[in-house]
């Protein structure tokens, strides 16, 4: 490869042939080359990156309006992609971030695996996980939510109304913010002294149409739950169908938390009552983490979950009384103690 | 200004003062700088603009997602500013449109004033404007639906249920979409026979807030109506909340219908009948559209609405009855023509 070629790739020229200018982010790629001047971040001006999973879904809008709001405080251009559209390739991306000399880029997505991390160090551009979007890690800075402590916060509620029959409706369980949710919801059963039923617990898409078939699988149960803590916004709306169609009220007949606390959730019917993590928040902490890392060591960050109560949760139906919770009158006035 | 000054500033380098920056691109802007390599349209790379009022809301999302897929075909990086983020100036935007060297800008929002949209023509950035936004308008290639017809369709349904008195909350009374609308539906009413009330038309914000403020208002007339057109999915929303706190029944006692048809209304209870603009292929079609427009003269383009009918209308309650709609027989079971 001559040195003007490589001259004009980092230059973001145009007049290069995709094939050669490929082969040139590989080259440069692998000697570790330094595409970016030492003392842009210090100054405005300039792009930064984000990669996410998913673009449309109410998650995500949280997270560019954080992100994009932070970056416009920077003076940074934000460049948006879509790490699962259509036209995604990773090696072209990549190849985008040498072009238009990205000063970083906020990772939220489970697309990006090991060896993508190990290319972006070896690009060096300065990489912020957010872990919304999942994914595998590669030792670099994390924002995320107190996923566990979020996980609790929505089945000790529940518990505290008085159910004992407690569905937990996750996405995949590879994701990490599934599991902690999940093993937030557990622990808090385990502390009311409740067992906990394996087949209680699902696994399936944080989307609507998963919620819905969980949900429908859960209440076909000999004993059915008589909540269900959906760990996202829209497996929980997923759950109001099924609660429809089966002719159940929410919540007269079925409790129902969700978790994200998105736009759409004072406005169902009944409003949901969800665990907020703070997604705009989050994605703005990561931007700002760009500002000042260089990429790697930096420990995860946990910002805050609260629980938003509104008005999808409530007491069991009469039909499971006798199973009241610790310290609630029983229906014939003495104190039970399960 | 010296030329190395103005060359720094042409190669989108950090190493130059805010002011000095700006002051370059305001003299490059008087004298009609064009800062394209005539060619870079031709080929792949580089980076395109979004500017849009306003990040998530619900048809923000929608934009974004079709832009962003559209872009990543034509293998450009897609730079998104919110246009009324609290971060944002318009000259900085310029500025930055300069720095990253924009190959074009699609224009989604009401701030753009004409005399932007003349600096971005002296910069010879091409521009595209996307009607969903608003805005006054630079003679540039424009994509928008076909506003009319929808608040057309939108009322000639509602009118065939049998309703009479047909309320209109609409947007900004300056913004074309809203005005195309409103003219639509009023189209519809005069076609059917029905006098025009003033009083029934009211214009606030494409918001649930203002939905719900206009909508207590309308039902709070002498003689209410029996439905309700609101111009946007947010502001329908809105009506669903004034509703609720009327005790008023969606669709039994009230029909709505909303506009854009976004990710929610099957969400909502009742799912929301409303006319569907297709706003992820309009934002696709406005970057294709960049990539062979020059930046002007081109006409504009209406990609076509559909009425999507739910759960959220129904024939007006009984109270009204002796109004039946054309062709519909009357409670009597004789033929009325009103």
């Amino acid at each position: 490869m001559s040195v003007p070629t490589v001259s004009k790739v980092l230059n973001g020229r145009s007049d290069v042939a995709s094939v050669t200018r490929e082969r040139v982010v590989e080259a440069l790629n692998s000697l570790g080359y330094a595409h970016r001047a030492p003392a842009a971040a210090a100054t405005r001006g300039g792009v930064i990156d984000l990669l996410i999973g998913g673009i449309g879904t109410l998650w995500s809008v949280e997270i560019l309006r954080g992100a994009e709001e932070a970056a416009a405080r920077a003076g940074r251009s934000l460049v948006v992609t879509n790490a699962v559209g259509p036209g995604f390739a990773m090696s072209r991306w990549l190849e985008a971030l040498v072009q238009h000399r990205s000063l970083g880029a906020v990772v939220v997505t489970s697309r990006a695996t090991q060896r993508d991390f190990a290319r972006l160090d070896g690009l060096e551009v300065p990489v912020v996980q957010l872990d919304p979007g999942g994914g595998a890690g590669g030792g670099h800075a994390r924002i995320g939510a107190t996923d566990w402590a979020g996980g609790r916060d929505a089945a000790r509620h529940l518990v505290e109304l008085g159910h004992r029959r407690i569905g937990f409706i996750g996405g995949p369980s590879d994701l990490t913010i599934s599991r902690d949710r999940h093993e937030g919801y557990a622990a808090a059963l385990r502390h009311a002294g409740i067992e906990l039923d394996p087949e209680l617990v699902r696994h399936g898409e944080f989307m609507p149409a998963s919620g819905t078939e969980l949900a429908h699988a859960l209440l076909s149960l000999e004993e059915p739950p008589t909540a269900l803590f959906a760990a996202s916004d829209l497996s929980a709306m997923g759950v109001y169908h099924a609660a429809q169609a089966r002719g159940l009220t929410v919540p007269g007949d079925l409790s129902v938390v969700g978790f994200d606390d998105t736009f759409v959730c004072e406005h169902l019917s009944p409003p949901l009552t969800t665990v907020r993590q703070p997604l705009a928040e989050m994605a703005a902490q990561a931007v700002r983490e760009l500002e000042r890392t260089s990429g790697g060591g930096r420990p995860r960050i946990e910002l805050a979950t609260t629980l938003v109560v509104r008005g999808s949760t409530a007491p069991p139906p009469h039909a499971s009384a006798g199973r009241a919770a610790p310290g609630r009158p029983a229906p014939g006035g003495s104190e039970t103690a399960p």
